[in-house]
């Protein structure tokens, strides 16, 4: 099944756009006609700093989305405390069929302000930097992820309501402050408030899902992740234990580098690609027959060599085919070592045998893995393989999450683009990961991230939002109508 | 044989004592009344700046070196340039029978000065502190290592000259200036001066041997070393090319880091401590049947728990017991990690794969194994393994040094501790490494590390010699006067 049939499947699911046809065109005039006041908003937005990391602005910034999430019609509002950073909580009761939970964060990463061509927390309206895609963008920190889309989202809502008075969903906003630091606070509240938020249909997490060329790519999942520190240390397992020897003395002294080293390397075979880690992979369920589906369709429009030239590399690993590699990105579990570190790193010669080692490592986790069960995985690799001195200092991560494609959701997200005839490349799931697991796994809902936007520089220097283009399809007007639509068709497909 | 009857074995070449008594005598004499001036002179030597790897003061301590050489009494002296720090030569014709090449350092290892309780090049003349021996010490950096026993050393020379207008053996003087840098240019300079090194009869590296507890120990040998710097980096083998990326892309792209990881794996046993090269070991000679009385010798003294303590170690490598341990520093080859790093070190989590991994390894080396062999050999192993993808960024390297248990020079050397009734732990070799090789491998000449000298902290801060003692056998004039009997007792012995 190819891409263009797999689309022509959807097209019972584009005929929501019969209805409210006059709704929906006013509702589109009025996004058209109120772009300044809807730019201001998301510049508003980004310029309250809430960089979670360095604890700048979080509480003020979580203050501004209660107030915004008032605004926009939610009967129900408040500042839920956690551990760390409060979530924000709304509730917008439309007296509708269908509910959907927005997952969005308050939260940035921080910045490098030297690097920045204008200040990150200014948002300015700007030309596109020339190799940009053409108009107008705001650049700050946040526009892209997630700011500028989640604003985005509540014009959209805030248009329709005007329009019509009510929306054709309820919505509950799940809004933390601790995405950049790993969500460590998410579960407690999702299992708090799972009676609730379990009555929802659907999550959506507004994001940018329109690549420079135009196309539509989303993903139904994400890979988990595990992130481990591993330690090596001198002790009663041998190995020095107050400070480094003279290397000589290897001969008589156990190395805790080389028992870092041999430990890491009984996880993987030679080349480092593949993990022998015994029990580590058993959970992992084949791909399904419609994810086999989406994975040829994908294929067909995945040009490895331009991936291998993005990426920096000659080959895939292993020399692998561009099949085979996608194939791992999407469907394989995979071991990473993101840091090692452990004696003399300057230059020339110092002959020491450490007292210690380190390294931190990460699982990609595929369903039906776990990040806890990934965890005891190894520590008990470890044991039973002689390495009882490795310690697993500490380790946080997320279980992959998996959206249903047949879901109505996803369904009306494909809709959305099919009436735009815009190419869509749906990916089984992303390799990155996100904590949407707790949505997908503890509350059994689909979740998206959607947007028919096109930002860019996350994480990075110049992060920016394109608001203004020369072509139809781009631009902030374009992706607050795709959010109308999809909230009509999410009301109008049956679940 | 233990250690008594093993020195008891000794007496005859005590008898060397007999000989020349007078004259003797009123050497140790004269040894005693110019303490004054021979403790002037070790400040002199230590006063002038060399620190060769900070290129301090070299070309000066060169000329100093050289005019001591003849002051001394050599006929012929000169400044031989090489690559690097000159050597400085001297040749001392006393018409003896032998002669003996004395291998000298005139470069210091770099200081920390803040650290020191008096400045190191002011070699100040303080009392002990109260941890250490009593008396009083010269502090400065170089006063052990080595300016203080090498000017020991021609202060005993010029007295015995002064005193019978001769000397009983010939001396050849080899003065490097970069021993700290790992003698890079004495290579060249023996092989080229070969023919004529090569007529002498053994070779002395004058040192301080005692212990705090009164006894002497001397080595008749060390390990060499072989120091390489191991690279992995992303290239037509795989792995980012230019930078790092996500480290979601480990499922298709190859990772530096467990590639180094693997390629040192494939080196040892999962212990770290038994090396699995295929022919490293091959060349190792069975210890003989006098190494092994001498282990077994220096086992009786060796005392396992109280070096596990001075280590910082709650077991020797593998657990095993002392003499395993004692067997193994003797007698093994061993392989090293002195550092090894790749990718993010810092606190917390950051998911990436590295494009580069390096690690720092050294082998010590046992006869018959050479430096630049088992360079080719690891070089061949991580060929055959598949790792050609690991590069041997440099090395470099000393081979081990050994000389003979029964030649006249180490007879000597022990007939001076049996003079004195001195307990002597000979060691077949230390675990450290020397450019000794040159002269005991390359001009198949005796070398000793010996002098009746007691001192301490060498590369570190407060650098000691040890000059005037309450004890009688401590102290400048005792070593001195150890230097004059083994120059007698070296030149009455047979070869």
């Amino acid at each position: 099944m190819n891409r263009r049939s797999f689309l022509a499947g959807l097209t019972a699911a584009a005929s929501v756009h019969a209805q409210s046809v006059n709704d929906r065109e006013a509702i589109y005039a009025r996004i058209e006609d109120n772009q300044a006041a809807h730019i201001h908003k998301i510049q508003e937005y980004v310029r309250q700093v809430s960089i979670s990391s360095e604890n700048r602005g979080m509480r003020e910034c979580a203050e501004l989305t209660r107030k915004y999430l008032s605004e926009a019609g939610c009967q129900e509002t408040s500042i839920v405390n956690t551990a760390g950073n409060p979530v924000v909580w709304g509730w917008l009761d439309a007296k509708a069929k269908k509910t959907l939970i927005v997952y969005w964060m308050y939260d940035v990463q921080p910045v490098n302000e030297a690097e920045w061509t204008t200040p990150p927390f200014e948002a300015r309206l700007v030309a596109a930097p020339a190799w940009g895609p053409e108009g107008r963008i705001i650049r700050g920190r946040g526009a892209q992820n997630q700011k500028g889309p989640q604003r985005a989202f509540l014009n959209a809502v805030e248009e329709i309501r005007a329009q019509t008075g009510g929306l054709p969903v309820n919505l509950m906003f799940v809004c933390e402050g601790e995405e950049e630091m790993g969500s460590p606070n998410l579960p407690d509240f999702v299992e708090k408030h799972k009676a609730r938020l379990s009555k929802a249909h659907g999550v959506l997490f507004p994001t940018t899902s329109m690549t420079r060329d135009g196309k539509v790519q989303f993903a139904l999942g994400n890979k988990g992740v595990v992130y481990m520190e591993l330690e090596t240390a001198g002790g009663p397992g041998g190995g020095p234990k107050f400070s480094e020897l003279h290397s000589s003395m290897k001969a008589a002294v156990d190395s805790p580098v080389w028992r870092l080293v041999q430990a890491l390397a009984s996880m993987t075979d030679r080349g480092g690609n593949r993990i022998i880690i015994d029990g580590l992979l058993d959970r992992i369920r084949k791909p399904t027959p419609r994810e086999l589906e989406l994975f040829e369709t994908y294929l067909t429009g995945y040009e490895g060599e331009a991936t291998k030239r993005g990426l920096g590399v000659d080959r895939f690993a292993d020399n692998v085919d561009t099949r085979e590699a996608l194939r791992r990105l999407w469907f394989d579990c995979s071991l990473n070592i993101d840091g090692i570190w452990g004696g003399y790193t300057g230059p020339g010669t110092k002959t020491i045998l450490p007292s210690k080692a380190n390294a931190k490592i990460d699982f990609r986790l595929v369903p039906n893995q776990s990040a806890a069960e990934a965890v005891q995985i190894v520590r008990r690799h470890l044991l039973r393989n002689g390495f009882d001195d490795v310690k697993v200092n500490w380790w946080n991560g997320y279980d992959p999450s998996q959206s249903d494609p047949n879901s109505a959701l996803v369904r009306a997200a494909l809709a959305v683009c099919q009436s735009h005839n815009m190419p869509v490349e749906v990916m089984v799931r992303m390799a990155g990961s996100a904590p949407h697991y707790l949505f997908t796994r503890e509350l059994k809902l689909p979740l998206i991230q959607f947007g028919l936007g096109l930002g860019g520089g996350a994480h990075g220097k110049d992060e920016f939002l394109v608001v203004q283009a020369a072509r139809p399809a781009r631009g902030l007007a374009f992706l607050e109508r795709g959010f109308v639509d999809l909230l009509y068709g999410f009301a109008e497909l049956a679940a």
